[in-house]
C-alpha cells in the first residue's frame, strides 16, 4: 500500500537523476522513516539508483564542538563551488537522536552554503539505537550521488560511535583539531587520530597562528610514529583559517593528490568494493539485531537482565543465553 | 547426553577451585568445543564458578611479531612469580585458525614460565571466523581466575581485529613496541596506539638504548597529543630489557600505580560492570551472527552475493536483504 504523499519510483527516480532537489529531499525522508511499507520503497528506489551512484568523492569531516566545523565547511564547501563543484553536506550525529535537534538542524550556521543552488545541506537523521543512523547516511549519499553531487561531505562530532561506520564509507577522512585547546575541547574519542587520512588545525590565524605552527609539526611528528597505511598515504597537516580564507586550497590540494593516487595505484576501487562488501555485512548484523531486540518480550526485559549481569548476580553469557531463548519459544 | 571424557560439573568445579591444573585445561577443553552439548555443559560450568571469579588484574599485552613478545611476557612472569603472584598467560591469535598453528603453540618459546607451578599457560583457541574467539578467551580467564591466579594476561599479535576486544576485556592494556624499527615490524593496527594504557619499549639495551630514549621521548609528546582518558589516567611509556631484566619493576609499578588509582576513583569497578554488559551484548550478537551464517543456504550463497556486490551489480542493502529472505522463508 502506498502512503499519503508518497511518489511512485519512477517519479522518485526521474526527479533525482533530473536532479530536482524538492524531490531529492523526499526520497531522503523515505530513507530515513521507520515504517515497513517506506522501507520497502527506499530499498527499491536504492536498486533502481543505484547504477547513478558511485561518480562523487566521498569526505568524511570529524571534529568536536568549538573546533570550528561549521565553519570550516561552510568556507571550504564555498570555495568547491567556485571550483564548479556541486556539494552534499550530510550529518551523522548520534546525539541529536536524544535530544530531538540535531547540529546542522539550525541552517543558519552554513548561510552561504543553505543558500546556494549548487550545494545540498540535511541534517542527521533520527535513526535508532542499533546503529540505524550510519545507514541511513550512506543510503542518502548514494541518493544525493544520483542527483548529480560531485563532493559529499559527511560530518561527524567526532565523539561518539559513528567514527568507524563514516570511515567505512568515504574516501577520504579528515580530522580537524584546535591548536591549544583544553583537553575537554580537544575530547574526541581514541582511535580516530589515527584513522585520520589528514589534519587540518582550524582558526590557525592572529595570536593563535604560532601554537598552530607548533601544533602542526608536534601532530606531524606524532602522525609519523602512527602504523604507516596499507595504501601508501603519509597524513598530512595543515593550517586552516576561516577568516583569513586560509588552508582552503591547500585541503583541496591535499584531496586531489590522493584521490589520483589511489585511484592510480587501485586502492580508491578496492577500498570502495570492500566497503561495500561490510555494508552487506553491517546490514545483516542490523536486521538480525532489529528482529531481535524489538521484540516485545526482550524490550519489556531487557533492562533487568542488564541490571542482573552489571551487579555480577548474572554471568554475561547466562544472561545473553536466556534472553535469547525467549526469542526460540515465543 | 555426556561425551567421553567429560566429568561432571561437580567434579570440574571442585577441580578447578583446588586449582587442580589439569582438570582446568580439561574445563578449558570443554569451553573451546564446538560441539553444542559441550557448549551446554560449558555455560552451566561457568554459571557454578562465577563467584568466584574477578580477583584477577586482567592484563592485555599486544606487539606484533619480532618485537619481542614472548621474551617479554617469560622475563615479567618470572618476575611475578617471584613477587609470590600467580600467573595464567592467554593467547588470542586470530591468524591461528588459518594456519591450524598458535602463536603460543610451541610452548618452549616460555622455558620458565612453562615448567613453573606458579604459571599456566594457554595458546589461542580454534574459535570460528565471527568472533568466537575473544569470547572462547573470555570464559577461559574465568576459569584461571578461580582456578586462583592472580594476574592474567592475555597476549595479542596487534594486526588483526583482536585488540578491541580485548580492550573491553581487560583492566590494563600494555603495548609493546620497538624503537627504530622499521614500518613493516610496526605494522600493528590503526587504532592501538590511542587504546594503550602505557607503551612499553622493548630491547632497550646495548647499541639500541640511545634511539629507545629517543622512542620513549617521541611517544610521551605523542601520547600527549591524544584524548585524554575518560577515568584520568595519564599512559605512560617505559623502556625494557629482557637481557638486561630491566624495566620488569617499572613495568609492575605503573601497573599497581594504575590499579590502586582506578580502585580508587571507581573506575576499576565501572569498568568490570560495564565491560559485562557489553559482553552480554556481544554473545547476543555471536548467536544471532552465527544462527544466521552457520544456516547451509547462507554458507551456500554468501561468496556469490559477496562478489556481486564487490563488482557493482547488487547494492549492499539488496544482497543483505535477499540473503536474509532466504531465513525467513526456510
Amino acid at each position: 500500500m502506498k502512503r499519503k504523499n508518497r511518489l511512485s519510483i519512477q517519479e522518485y527516480k526521474d526527479g533525482i537523476l533530473s536532479g530536482n532537489r524538492v524531490i531529492l529531499s523526499r526520497a531522503i525522508t523515505l530513507v530515513e522513516s521507520a515504517l515497513d511499507d517506506d522501507n520497502e520503497l527506499a530499498a527499491k528506489l536504492i536498486n533502481e539508483i543505484y547504477p547513478y551512484t558511485g561518480n562523487s568523492y566521498r569526505i568524511g569531516i570529524t571534529g568536536v564542538p568549538g573546533v570550528g566545523k561549521s565553519t570550516f565547511i561552510e568556507s571550504f564547501g564555498a570555495y568547491l563551488i567556485e571550483q564548479n563543484k556541486k556539494l552534499a553536506v550530510l550529518t551523522i550525529d548520534p546525539s541529536s537522536q536524544k535530544s530531538g535537534g540535531s547540529i546542522l538542524g539550525d541552517k543558519t550556521r552554513m548561510e552561504k552554503l543553505s543558500v546556494s543552488s549548487h550545494a545540498f545541506i540535511r541534517p542527521s537523521p533520527a535513526g535508532d539505537a542499533l546503529g540505524g543512523v550510519a545507514h541511513k547516511t550512506r543510503e542518502t549519499m548514494l541518493l544525493c550521488e544520483a542527483a548529480g553531487y560531485d563532493v559529499i561531505f559527511i560530518e561527524t562530532v567526532g565523539v561518539g560511535q559513528s567514527e568507524t561506520a563514516v570511515k567505512n564509507m568515504v574516501d577520504f577522512f579528515l580530522l580537524l583539531m584546535l591548536a591549544g585547546a583544553g583537553d575537554e575541547l580537544q575530547g574526541i574519542k581514541k582511535g580516530i587520530m589515527e584513522m585520520a587520512d589528514s589534519i587540518a588545525i582550524t582558526k590557525a590565524d592572529g595570536n593563535n597562528l604560532d601554537a598552530s605552527r607548533q601544533a602542526k609539526k608536534e601532530y606531524q611528528n606524532a602522525l609519523h610514529l602512527f602504523p604507516s597505511n596499507e595504501n601508501g598515504w603519509n597524513p598530512q597537516v595543515l593550517l586552516c583559517s576561516a577568516l583569513q580564507n586560509k588552508g582552503l586550497e591547500d585541503t583541496w590540494k591535499i584531496l586531489t593528490d590522493y584521490y589520483f593516487k589511489m585511484k592510480q595505484n587501485g586502492f580508491f576501487d578496492f577500498n570502495r568494493k570492500e566497503q561495500s562488501v561490510h555494508w552487506m555485512h553491517q546490514t545483516i548484523n542490523l536486521y538480525l539485531k532489529r528482529n531481535f531486540y524489538n521484540r516485545p518480550e526482550i524490550i519489556e526485559k531487557l533492562a533487568t537482565f542488564e541490571d542482573a549481569v552489571r551487579s555480577g548476580k548474572k554471568h554475561s553469557v547466562q544472561a545473553a543465553r536466556e534472553l535469547l531463548s525467549f526469542q526460540v519459544n515465543n
